[in-house]
C-alpha cells in the first residue's frame, strides 16, 4: 500500500509498504481522511520530543523512523482480529482513532490513573510508530478506535481528534458556565475552541486573529466578537477588559503560541483568571511574571487528552458541532503532502485551517 | 514620633513626625517590632506598583510619598477609637496587623468576593500609606488587626505577616496532606514554608537553598532533605526524582523567583504537578513552555492573603509553630534600618534571615 513515512526533518517520502497484518484486540481500518496538524509541521522543520529517531527506537512502540505519518484520521474497519468486541466495532464501521499511546506499565501513576497524556513516555500513533493516518490502511487496537456517530460523515471524523484536544483543555481551564472565554488564534485549534467553549456555555466569546478569513470562520464558529490584534492602534487586553465590565476574561486560551498571544493572555485574563496554552511553541517566550503575580493567575500546560473521546462524540452525535466542514479548507492527494499540505499551511497561512488528506489512489478532480 | 519615610528609590529617611491621632473604628498600636520584607530591598532599588509617588496619590489611601515604611509588625494597644470591639480588642491588648488594603467599592467584585489581595488597586499599609510598622505608633482599622495569641512573644508575633503569605500560598498550591513538597529558597519565606506544609501534612519535603546556614536552619524548620544547588554535579530535578520514586514533587513553591530555580520548578515537578511562585522578581524569567506543556504543569502566582489570618493565627495558638525565634538573625534600632538592616540583607545575604526593628528609642546593646 501507499504511505507517508516520515525519516527525520524535511526528509518525507511516499513509500510502498505491506498492507499491516490485524492482530488480536486489533480492528483494520480503511483511512479514508487524514488532517495535517501543526504538529506535522513542527515535525517537518525539527525531530518532535515524541518521536523516535532512525537508530533510537521508541521506548513505547519500539520503532525506529521511518514511521507512517498522520494522527487525525477517520475510516472504516474493513477486517477484526480475534477478540474485538464486534457490538462495538464491526466491518463496515465508520471511526475515528484515538491515537495517544502511553507506557501502560502497572507501575506508572499517569497510566493507572487516568492522566496517560502526561506518562512520560508518551507518544501518538503517526508519529512515534504503529501506523498513521497518512496511508491507505492501519490496524489500531480496539481500546484506541471509536466509533464515529451516525450522519457524522467520514471528513468532519477526521476533525474528531483536534476537537479532543481542546475539549480537554477546556476542561482542564476549569472555565465555568456563564464564562466569559478569549481565544488568541483562530486555526483549527482556536476556531474548534469556540466552538466547546460554547458547548460548555460561555456567556461571551472573543477571538483574536490576523488572518481575515480566520476572523470571519470565528464569526460562524461561535465568536461574539472577533479582533485584528495586528490593526493600527490595537490594543486586545484593553478592548477585553471593556468588554467585561473592566475586569478581563475569566479564561484565555491561547491557541497561538507567540511572544504576543502569551503577553496578551496575562493582560487580559482577570485576577484569579485562567490561562491555558494550547499551542505548540517553536521558541521560549519571556514570561511576564508581575502579570502572573499580582492578579494571581493559574497558568495550565495541556497535551492531548485521556478520557475525553466518549463524552465528546456524545456532544457530536446529539449535533452540537454542526457546520465543521467549512473548516477544511482544502482536499488533497497522498503524493501532494508535502506540496499542497505542509507547505501550504506554512507559506499561505491566510488561506487554509484544516487541509486533509486522502490516502486511497485518488485525484482531487474527480470530486 | 521617629518614622522611617520611604521618598523613593534609594532615598528613606528617619523622620520626625506629629503621633497619629485614632480615629473611630481604629487602634492605636506601640509598634513592638517590624521585619524587614524581600519587598522592603526591592522598594529601595526600585518604585513597587502599589507604591504612590512623590506627585501621584495612591487611589486607595490617596497619599503620595513620602509614606512610612514596614508591614510586618507587632505591637500592644494603647488607645481604642469609637466603635471598637473592646472585646476582641482593648488596650494592652498584643496585637499584629494585617496590612493588606483594597478599593472595597462595592462593585468591585475582587473586593466583594473574598480576594482583595487581587483587587486591581490593592497596597499595603507601610508601602502605600496609612502609616507603617518602621513607626513608634501606628493607627489601624480595626478589621486589620489581629490579637497575637497568648504566649506568642511578640518578635514572634512580627513573623505573622510573612507567614499569611505563606499559608496563602500554600492554600493556593493545592497542596493536598500527603504530597511531598520541594521548596526553592530558604530565605524568610521559604522556611516558613517548611513550616507550613508540614502542618498541611506534607509527608516529605525537600528544600533546596545556596547558602550553608539557612540550609541548617531549613532542616530544624520540616525539612526532610536539603539540596545545595550550587554544589559541583548538583542536580535538583534528578535528586528530587530519585526520591520520589521517579516521579517528582506534587508541590514546587518557588520562594526565590530567579531563571535557575524556576527551571528547576518546571523540572522537578510531577507530571500535573503544582508550582506556586511565592517569589518577587527583579527581571522577566525566559518560560519553558515546552516542559509546562509535556507534564501539564499548573503554574499560579501568590499575592500577599486574604482571609487567611484567623486560621492560621489558629493553627500559631495551637502551638503549631513553635521555635520561629530562630530565624530572627538580628535586632536593630530604627537609625540603623538602613545600613544594619537593608544593606545588611543585600550584602550578607548568607547571614542573615530575618531582621527585626524595634522603633521605640533604643539601643541593641542594652538587650
Amino acid at each position: 500500500m501507499r504511505a507517508i513515512r516520515y525519516y527525520g526533518p524535511g526528509d518525507v517520502r511516499l513509500d510502498e509498504i505491506p498492507e499491516p497484518p490485524v492482530k488480536a484486540q486489533q480492528v483494520k481500518i480503511k483511512v479514508a481522511w487524514n488532517g495535517i496538524c501543526g504538529s506535522d509541521l513542527h515535525s517537518y522543520s525539527s525531530l518532535l520530543p515524541v518521536s523516535p529517531t532512525l537508530t533510537k527506537p521508541h521506548v513505547v512502540t519500539n520503532e525506529t523512523l521511518p514511521v507512517v505519518m498522520g494522527h487525525e484520521m477517520s475510516g472504516t474497519i474493513v477486517a477484526v482480529g480475534s477478540g474485538v468486541n464486534i457490538s462495538r466495532l464491526r466491518v463496515g464501521q465508520n471511526v475515528v482513532v484515538e491515537p495517544l499511546l502511553s507506557c501502560r506499565k502497572p507501575s506508572c501513576p499517569c497510566c493507572r490513573d487516568g492522566t496517560r497524556n502526561v506518562c512520560p513516555h508518551t507518544t501518538f500513533i503517526g508519529i512515534g510508530g504503529c501506523g498513521g493516518g497518512l496511508a491507505e490502511y492501519i490496524s489500531v487496537d480496539e481500546d484506541r478506535v471509536h466509533a464515529l456517530p451516525d450522519g457524522i460523515p467520514l471528513d468532519v471524523g477526521a476533525l474528531m481528534e483536534p476537537l479532543a484536544v481542546v475539549w480537554h483543555a477546556v476542561k482542564r481551564s476549569n472555565m465555568q458556565a456563564g464564562d466569559k472565554v478569549l481565544i488568541l488564534g483562530a486555526g483549527p485549534i482556536g476556531l474548534l475552541a469556540s466552538r466547546v467553549v460554547r458547548v460548555f456555555r460561555a456567556s461571551w466569546v472573543a477571538v483574536s486573529e490576523p488572518a481575515l478569513k480566520r476572523r470571519e470562520l470565528a464569526t460562524l464558529h461561535g465568536a461574539d466578537v472577533v479582533y485584528d490584534p495586528t490593526s493600527p492602534g490595537a490594543d486586545v487586553p484593553a478592548a477585553v477588559r471593556q468588554a467585561t465590565g473592566d475586569r478581563g476574561a475569566d479564561v484565555v486560551l491561547d491557541c497561538a503560541g507567540n511572544q504576543r498571544t502569551l503577553d496578551t493572555a496575562f493582560h487580559a485574563v482577570r485576577p484569579r483568571g485562567s490561562v491555558v496554552n494550547v499551542a505548540v511553541w517553536e521558541n521560549k517566550p519571556v514570561l511576564d511574571i508581575d502579570a502572573v503575580t499580582y492578579k494571581e493567575v493559574r497558568f495550565t500546560g495541556v497535551l492531548a487528552y485521556d478520557r475525553v473521546h466518549a463524552e465528546m462524540l456524545e456532544a457530536v452525535a446529539a449535533g452540537k458541532f454542526s457546520g465543521l466542514e467549512n473548516l477544511i479548507t482544502r482536499r488533497i492527494a497522498l503524493e501532494d503532502f508535502v506540496e499542497k499540505g505542509i507547505k501550504a499551511l506554512i507559506n499561505e497561512k491566510d488561506e487554509h485551517v484544516k487541509i486533509l488528506v486522502r490516502p486511497d489512489p485518488w485525484s482531487p478532480s474527480r470530486l
